[in-house]
Formats: structure tokens, C-alpha cells, sequence
């Protein structure tokens, strides 16, 4: 067995989103014995001036969801950004995580080469797709997933890195 | 080309160590500017239960280095965890940096079945070579960079993502 795009893609992606919904669930036990609304957790920050939380898991999403198109060569599905509630929050990883199941090994792979062309408000970037994966999905994947973690670790949840990192 | 267990781990480490640096070095800047001390920089927490800048910076150079010799099957360098000043903080990641790239690619390339066997304080982990890259070593590295990230964003630092994802 040869290490490939996809086994460093999709397992990888699902992994890290099944941990931030258990993070988030860990989150919410201990936002409602603390009779926080779904709506004020969802909108902490660890700074005024960096993304709530709600914010953190949108893009966690789409770095999965928009990162697997595109290592595919398919026009990425786009998720509305909408959700103010846990259900909803819940729900926007649960789709993501099945989006991102429904490519298959033969689509992923053999996208090392693959010219991935990014529109961003910063500008547009151009990647192949090994770069892209390792040097922009993957650290920015895990730079959401992390801070959700450290907000919800900040605002006084029961968790360590253990509940971040899941089972092997 | 073919994706290997070479190019998904030293070039990765080594580029997330580097863009550590540099969000370090950022944050220096801004604590100089408040006469912050390095002793007191290093030892900032996000929350008191939680590892300082200092220990996050460590464990992050850890993963690197560790995790490289472990994929190529020789015994880890050990880095003593002294460092009390930004120098010398900088000096542990640019000796972790270092390390890390004299590891050959034909050491590790084939390391996707290696077993790993790790002694933890939780108990002892067995993993194969790939699982132990992108189950463990990837999301471990990325949780410390990225709270790293966050200590400093929080104490004040002017950086934003692309400091943390850094060049393509």
C-alpha cells in the first residue's frame, strides 16, 4: 500500500470533522448547564477581532467539502452559510462529512499535478494539487478545527486534546 | 509523481515549523513594543489549565522530530525543554528544523506499514507508519501551531491566517 491523495485527503477530512462535531457536542453540555443559548455559544471568539465560532466550523467545512471538488476537478458544491443553532451546526458538518464521502479513491488520485486555480478576496492562487493539499487544505482544515477547539476550551468546556485528536 | 510518506511529512514539518517562527517573531515584536518580557511572552496561556506558548512550541518541534525519526525506524533525537527566552525558543525550532531535514526521502518513503510503537503517559499506541503521520502526527502538530497562533493573536499580536498558512 502506497500512500495516496486520497488516503491523505478524505479519511483525513472526515476524521477531523467527526472530531469537531464531538468537541462541539462537548461544547454544548457544557454551554446548556450553564444555560448559555445555542446563539451566544455559537458566536464566542477568542478575540473581538478574530471569527466566532459558528464562523470556525463553516470554514472547517469547506476546506473539506470545496478541497475534495477541486482535488477531484469538480465544480465544488457550495453550502449556505445560515446556521445559528447547534442542530444546525451539527447538521452543517454532518453534510459536509457526506459530501466529502461521496468521492471516490479513483477521483482523488493521481491529483498531485492537478492545477487547482483559487479566487480569493486576498487575490487568486494557483496550486497544483500535492500543494494544495498539504500546504494550504490540510493546515488551514486543521487551523479552524483547532481554534472551534480553543474556543470552546476557553469558555470553559470540558475537554483535552484528546477529544481533538479522536481515535486511531 | 506520486504522493509519498516523504513529501507528507518533512516538507510539512519543516514548513509549519518555519511559519511558527515567524508568528513568533511577530509576536516578540508586539511584546517588546507593551515592554513584555520573553519569560513573561512564553509563559502565556490561553486558559490556566491549559499548556503555555513555551510547552506548545516544544511539543510542536516534538512531533516533528519524533515523528520523522519514528517514520524512518531510528530511535528520536531528545530535545531538552529548558528554553525560558525568544532566542532560545527560536533556537529549539530551528534545531528541530534542522533535524528534521536530514532525514532522507528514502528513509521514510515505504514507512506507510512501519509499526510505531509509542509509550505515552495515557498508555501505550500502536500504529502503522501512515496512520501515525495523518492520524497523529499532522492534527498534533497543526493543534500546537495553531494554539501557538492563538496565545499570540489573543496577547495582542498583529497576524492574520496567511502568517500561520505562510507562503505556497
Amino acid at each position: 500500500m502506497t500512500l495516496s491523495m486520497y488516503q491523505a485527503s478524505v479519511p483525513v477530512f472526515v476524521r477531523a470533522l467527526g472530531n469537531l462535531t464531538h468537541v462541539l457536542q462537548k461544547g454544548e453540555q457544557h454551554a446548556k448547564s450553564k444555560n448559555v443559548s445555542d446563539e451566544v455559544l455559537l458566536q464566542v471568539r477568542l478575540i473581538p477581532d478574530m471569527l466566532p465560532l459558528i464562523k470556525q466550523i463553516q470554514i472547517a467545512c469547506d476546506m473539506a467539502t470545496r478541497g475534495t471538488a477541486r482535488l477531484a476537478g469538480v465544480e465544488p458544491k457550495s453550502f449556505e452559510d445560515n446556521e445559528t443553532t447547534l442542530p444546525q451546526a451539527y447538521d452543517r458538518i454532518a453534510r459536509a462529512i457526506e459530501y466529502v464521502k461521496g468521492f471516490t479513491a479513483e477521483q482523488i488520485d493521481g491529483s498531485e499535478t492537478r492545477p487547482i486555480h483559487l479566487k480569493m478576496r486576498s487575490g487568486e492562487m494557483q496550486f497544483e494539487g500535492q500543494a494544495y493539499l498539504l500546504g494550504f487544505l490540510i493546515p488551514n482544515l486543521f487551523f479552524h478545527c483547532t481554534t472551534a477547539y480553543n474556543i470552546l476550551r476557553e469558555a470553559g468546556t470540558d475537554i483535552g486534546k484528546q477529544d481533538f485528536i479522536g481515535e486511531a
